[in-house]
Order: C-alpha cells, then sequence, then structure tokens
C-alpha cells in the first residue's frame, strides 16, 4: 500500500514542473503586464487535480509518449485558472482574496484581469494548436484532434461556462429544483474533471467504450464531491472544508442537501462514489494512485 | 469592371448566410442567457471584414471545398466579436452602445456579458475542434491544424490581446514612441487580418511562401487603415469615419499623425497600401473583388 499523503505531494510536484515547463516565456515589452497577470493566477500554487487526473488517466491506459499530454494538461490548467479569475471579478462573485493572495484584478487591475483571463482560455488553445501542428503521426493527430474537441467542448457553453451561467441564475431565484442543481454540478464542477479523465484516455489509444467510461466516472466524481461538499457544510468540518461551515444556511443557498435532506444526500454521495470506484476496476489498467486520488476527493472525512 | 458596392453588398449576404448556418443551435434551458447574449452581438451587423476576407483569400488560392473554410470564418468572427463585448464593458472602454444598439453589458448585465465573450472564444475553437475531429483526409488535417494554430497565435498575447494590453497602457502614459503604436496597431488591429488572409491560404493549399505574403499584406491593410484613420480623423469627414473628426486631438490621444506629422503619414499609408497591392499581384491567381476590397479599406476617400 502506498502512503497517499506522500504520493500525492511528490505528483503535485511532478505536476507543477511539467506546468513550469509547458508555459511559455514571453518577453514582449509593451504587452507584459497581460502575461505577468497570466502567470501571477496560474502560479498561485492550487492542487493542480486536473492536470493530475490528466496524466494518470493517460498513465492508467498505458499512454507512452508523455510528451504528448503535457500541453494538453497545461491547456486544462490555464481553462481552470482563466474561469477564477473572472469568476472573481466585480460583477461576478467580487472576491478580493483567493488562497490567501489577492485576486486578479485586486492585484493588478481590473482591465487586465479580463484580458489575462481571456489570454488564458486563448493560450491553452494555442498550446494544444502547437502541439497538433507539429505532430507528424497521422494516428496521434487523430487523437489530438479528439482531445480538443474534448476540452473545448467541455469548457464552454455546453459544459462550464454553462454551468457558471446557469448557477449565476439559481443564485438570484427562491427555488431551484433537482433537475438544475444537478445540471450546474455537471457543468460547472464535473465538466473539468470529465475532460481531464477522458483526454488522458484519448491520447493514450483507450477504445471508445473505455473513453464513455471515464466520462462516467468525472461526472460522478464531480457530482459527488459536491453534495460532500453540501454535507460538510452542514454538520462538517471546517478545516476540512476550507470555509466556515453553516454559510450555506446563511447566503440561503439551495443545495442538495437543503432539497433531499442529509439521509438522502448522504446516500446518493455513497452511490456516485461507489460506482466511479466500481467502473474504474472495472477497466484493465491498474493505476493505484489514480484510484486513491479519486476516493480522496469523494470520501473526505466528515 | 465590377461594381463595388453592388459585388461587397453580395458578399455580406452571402458570408451572413454561411454564419448563421455555422452557429451552433443551442437549447439548454438552464443556460440559454448566455447563448442569447452571444448571439445577440455575433449577429448585430458587423461589416463581417475579416470572414469575408479569409473565404476571399481561400478562393484567391483555388480552394475547392468550402465547407472548409466555413468554421474557421465563424470563429475568426466570434474571436472578432468577443473581443468588443469584452472591450465595451465598464473595467474597459465603458461604452453604452455599438452600432447604435445597446452593448452587450447594457442589454444583459456585466456578468453576463464576461461570459458571453468568454463562450464566444471558446465556442470559435469549438468549432475549430468540430471541423478537425471530424476530417479524414490526413493532408487536410494538416493543413486545419496549421491554420488553427495560426487563428490562436493572431488571437492571443502574440497578437489581438498583446496588442489590447499595450493600448490600454498607452492610453495612460503621456509619451508613446513610433514602435510602441506600430506594436499596437501590428497586434490590436492587423493581427485578426492577418488571420483571415493566412488561413484562407494554408487552407487552400498555398505554399509557405505564398502564406508569408499573405501575412505580409495583412500587416500592411491593417497599419495603412490605422494611419489613414488618424489622418482622417484630423483632417477628414466625419460620415466617412463614422464619429466625430478632431476627437483623437481633444481625447490628446497619441496618433501617427501626432507623432510623424500629417505628410509623413500619408507617405507611410501610401506605401503600406502600394505595397500590399503591389505583393496580391505577385501571387498567382486573380480575385478581382478581394482586391477591390482591399484597395476599398486603404485608400477611403478624403
Amino acid at each position: 500500500m502506498i502512503d497517499f499523503k506522500t504520493e500525492l505531494s511528490r505528483h503535485v510536484e511532478e505536476v507543477e514542473l511539467i506546468l513550469k515547463e509547458q508555459f511559455p516565456v514571453v518577453n514582449e515589452s509593451y504587452s507584459q503586464r497581460v502575461v505577468d497577470a497570466m502567470k501571477y493566477s496560474f502560479f498561485a500554487g492550487g492542487k493542480r487535480l486536473r492536470p493530475m487526473m490528466m496524466l494518470e488517466s493517460y498513465r492508467l491506459f498505458c499512454g507512452e509518449r508523455e510528451a504528448d499530454v503535457k500541453p494538453f494538461m497545461t491547456a486544462l490548467e490555464m481553462i481552470h485558472t482563466y474561469s477564477l479569475i473572472h469568476d472573481d471579478l466585480p460583477a461576478m462573485d467580487n472576491d478580493d482574496y483567493r488562497r490567501g493572495r489577492l485576486t486578479n484584478h485586486k492585484q493588478f487591475d481590473e482591465a487586465t484581469a479580463i484580458l489575462a483571463g481571456d489570454g488564458l482560455l486563448n493560450l491553452a488553445f494555442e498550446l494544444v494548436a502547437d502541439s497538433m501542428a507539429s505532430e507528424e503521426n497521422a494516428e496521434m493527430l487523430m487523437r489530438k484532434s479528439k482531445a480538443f474537441r474534448k476540452l473545448s467542448n467541455k469548457a464552454g457553453i455546453y459544459g462550464m461556462i454553462g454551468g457558471q451561467m446557469a448557477d449565476i441564475q439559481a443564485e438570484q431565484k427562491t427555488e431551484v429544483t433537482k433537475e438544475e442543481l444537478l445540471f450546474i454540478h455537471k457543468n460547472k464542477t464535473a465538466a473539468l474533471i470529465q475532460a481531464a479523465l477522458t483526454i488522458g484516455a484519448v491520447l493514450a489509444g483507450a477504445t471508445e467504450e473505455q473513453v464513455m467510461k471515464m466520462e462516467q466516472i468525472g461526472y460522478n466524481i464531480g457530482v459527488a464531491f459536491q453534495i460532500q461538499d453540501d454535507i460538510l457544510d452542514k454538520i462538517g468540518n471546517e478545516e476540512l472544508l476550507g470555509k466556515p461551515i453553516g454559510s450555506d444556511e446563511k447566503n440561503q443557498k439551495i443545495t442538495y442537501v437543503t432539497l433531499e435532506g442529509l439521509e438522502a444526500s448522504d446516500k446518493e454521495q455513497k452511490r456516485l462514489s461507489g460506482e466511479a470506484i466500481t467502473l474504474l476496476d472495472t477497466l484493465p489498467g491498474n493505476n493505484e494512485f489514480l484510484s486513491a486520488l479519486i476516493s480522496s476527493l469523494i470520501t473526505r472525512d466528515r
């Protein structure tokens, strides 16, 4: 058995190194400010879960050329980062701090933060484009095309952006249905996890059926994680949650727990988590660290 | 000789039809608002110059499968549109109207406008990804990879976004060098014109040398257009310019004319325009409409 905590920090370091190496060096005197702002948020720590999951999914399917997955890992993390920068803006969540540092628009200014977000989203696809335009193997180019399609789809109106829009609208409502809440969790949270797991699989040459399983696992992890978050907010441990408990109630936020009650939420969370682990076990490869990582996400202690 | 005005409106209609056909139909009840906001700005008229130039460049090089160029035309126009939505935001230019209609954040709200911009930028690449993932011809897939790289490069920190950052910073300065001004024109204006002309060429199978010529033509058009704008603001015709003359002086804006004087500006504008036309003539194909379109852009009457 592996010591998960030690393994996790080793993997975070590994991913961090890849992200540093993949971020292009830019020396453009007149536009340096936007690059500085992009780097400020991109290299602000973070758990690096999404690129880590992508790499481990690639390894699960025995991908043999890790250089192929690195630009996609970096691209996905750039997309995650840009969404945080724009989310923090005054017109959105209006947050001054993130991970103990000033948010991008507080450290720089609003105009720069808008451009830095745009810049990261664009740069994500630029990395993918560079990786594709220099690909000489026809089979690999086709895999990269599919990975590119998955990335753009999960990040956009059919994925993360769609979830953000629905979330903003739900916050202004007094009634939210379970269907609507699941739409938000699926798109706002699960979509990028699905991107991570499926892109790793696609690039490693997994079959369509295997990719579909990874997509399902990503959905289950994303939604189970959110329900767990709601449960922890209700009964839980402030330290584990990273924010004061009871905040949902205070903000009159409609969550899975307020809609379905604690017991049913717990049951559904366990069902989703269990199914994710079972599905992972049906796949031919074995990646002990990925299994442990997934378990740690969806079974955080209460 | 063709009647340019009639030809132009015929071409605008043609492009408009392509854009409508390429914009995906989305029915997502919970995120419909962001799609509505995206469509509001995307279908607000506009001259459609960039997609038109791309199509005409494709035709100049005798491209034979126009279905290939359509997603890229739409993607480029989406990128242009998102940049206008974000530019109009209160933290940027703070404009209430564009083309006689309320700006996106005035018609919807700031949060939606930020997401709509993000959504269009992302959707641009999603269209490209769909077109690549369904491509079965290896040669065409390689061309599309190159076109994708060009698009992402010209739209990002090495192109449009870089130019916008430099422009915002220049506005806060009392001294701006000619080099800095040319950097802004090159990146903020010329980059997407370069994308239009080169992507059309790449997709049609032009040689590298031909693509480089189109890149140069795009640079000349973009910079000549901006200098012409500065000249018109100083001496010109309000109707042609579409804004009150003398506005640069009133805003104490540093332009090519304030830096170099009218005579030198006029000379440089003519040099750039002449070189663009000459370069276009050295290319093997012949596209009378494209030549007329380029001439109309850079020799607007005074």
